[in-house]
């Protein structure tokens, strides 16, 4: 029995990540009613929004779903309430300490499970005892570690030490990444960049269309002395880079960043002055469609790279 | 069958990367004579030593071995020279253009790779008519792109557009890893770190030493400016931090690099003022042994992971 499905009881191990501006209650119930689990990513709503988007997601699935909570964002102990309230029973956190609401969510019935991107942070979550951690290579999007450690030696590495059920993440967005990251020791995996492209992922289409024409070479982990994010370059991305040359103060820094860039680029749709957060494996996707595609296109290439692979020979 | 055994005449897919300072005849006839395939680290080697190293690898081996050229180093025409005069059957070119040498090899009856990290290498490399082609992701060590492209993102890139026989580097250090990146498409590995932690391996024992004892986030692609290199950190990697920071010109960090920075520390053992190339992957590593038994573990664990993962179901 795969650990990730029984922990959260899914169908399939494959989870869908919390993104700020981009995963509302229409990705996450698709994402769960497909059989993966959907999460609504909360860093993005005021408390009010995450509380209808959760009332709303429960009005669509009876599948498990859950919430991802960044906890470098404010009004965490309001969504924390909310969460309770509403009866959620899974909760990914992400950019912060493990240690601080674990052990009272589980309290309350809830599921936990931690991002991390690498194993000093690894170790903290067994500590804390978090029933799953999601281990997040540098190829991913949005807000990263600066050690940028690799998927390919994250997986491993925190595989061989830690027996606390694991999902990867980062550069996977295909049946055959997800079958490599199960093979290098994960339990599960979950996409981000992949489900920004469905059509019920709440981003602006100038956003979605940006990332199925993007090629390589076309995102960077930047903004190290702030918090470390990876991109899509555009021109705001260019502005960061200049003041890089001309040496800017890190005050400098967050007033080039200001206020509501991720709203503008990412759900307005503003690619030139929006930031724009996505993944390595932006350059790999190419085409929009709803989740339950995505969901039934990576099954059945997971099932042939199994079968291609079984009994295999060098 | 498996294309790049049959192109190279070996037992295993399994390349052990031509590195300066550490991959001289020793280490190379020892992974030949082991199944897989050896290659001289030619870059840091006048053109007698190369002779030398090419003529103490046939006196020792009569299986497939070849030569690595890092084509931004001096006496290239000289090296050529000698690889066809000794007859040398395999030559893997890296850092330039793979335009410029594989016909002429070819013609001497030699197959050729070449080193890339991105797509748009890749296709220069099917236009030069490359035999093999070799994908090094972000995670590796030594020279290195600067589009920080991931081995995860990497390999599956170029397999679904490219139909050289595909061999992966960066990251991959065991028969896990190894299975993993066939899974997402390569058809043989290449690896360095792990031979470098060999007896065999020319490099100074304190270097061997400092890689078995690694941790995460001890390596960083430095140096972007001039060309790009993973290395260990050290006293000589916080100087150049700190000449980033002093936003010292590239003159000044050419300077500061100076000559012989790589063999004074790799090959000198000097842990604290050389330059130490090293790949993600040494934090995995943990000890030092026979390059015949890395080639052992790492077949053993292949099989032991191929078994795992057949008919593998979610």
């Amino acid at each position: 029995m795969n650990r990730i499905k029984e922990l959260f009881g899914i169908k399939y191990p494959i989870i869908q990540g919390g993104m700020i501006w981009c995963s509302g209650w229409e990705l996450a119930s698709s994402v769960s009613n497909s059989g993966g689990l959907g999460l609504i990513g909360a860093g993005s709503m005021y408390p009010k929004i995450l509380r209808e988007h959760i009332r709303k997601c429960k009005g669509v699935t009876n599948k498990p779903f859950g919430v991802n909570i960044p906890l470098i964002y404010p009004n965490i102990e309001e969504h924390i309430q909310i969460i309770i309230d509403e009866g959620v029973k899974i909760v990914f956190t992400s950019a912060g300490s493990p240690k601080k609401y674990t052990s009272y969510l589980q309290q309350q019935g809830i599921k936990v499970a931690h991002v991390i991107a690498n194993k000093k942070f690894a170790v903290k979550c067994v500590e804390a005892g978090v029933d799953a951690i999601v281990a997040e290579g540098f190829e991913a999007g949005g807000h990263n570690g600066i050690e940028e450690i690799t998927t390919m030696c994250l997986i491993p590495m925190i595989s061989e030490i830690i027996k606390t059920p694991l999902i990867a993440a980062g550069g996977i967005y295909s049946g055959r990444s997800m079958f490599a990251a199960m093979v290098l020791g994960a339990d599960g995996v979950q996409m981000g960049s992949r489900f920004v492209a469905s059509n019920e992922c709440s981003a602006h289409i100038n956003f979605k269309n940006k990332i199925i024409e993007a090629d390589e070479g076309e995102t960077d982990l930047t903004l190290k002395e702030l918090t470390a994010v990876r991109l899509m370059k555009n021109e705001f991305y260019d502005k960061i880079q200049q003041a890089y040359k001309r040496k800017a103060t890190n005050d400098e820094l967050k007033g080039l960043l200001g206020r509501g860039r991720a709203k503008k680029g990412m759900f307005e749709g503003d690619l030139i002055e929006g930031e724009l957060e996505i993944g390595q494996a932006s350059a790999m996707i190419t085409e929009i469609m709803p989740a339950t595609n995505i969901m039934f296109q990576i099954i059945e290439e997971f099932k042939e790279t199994s079968k291609r692979f079984s009994s295999f020979e060098i």
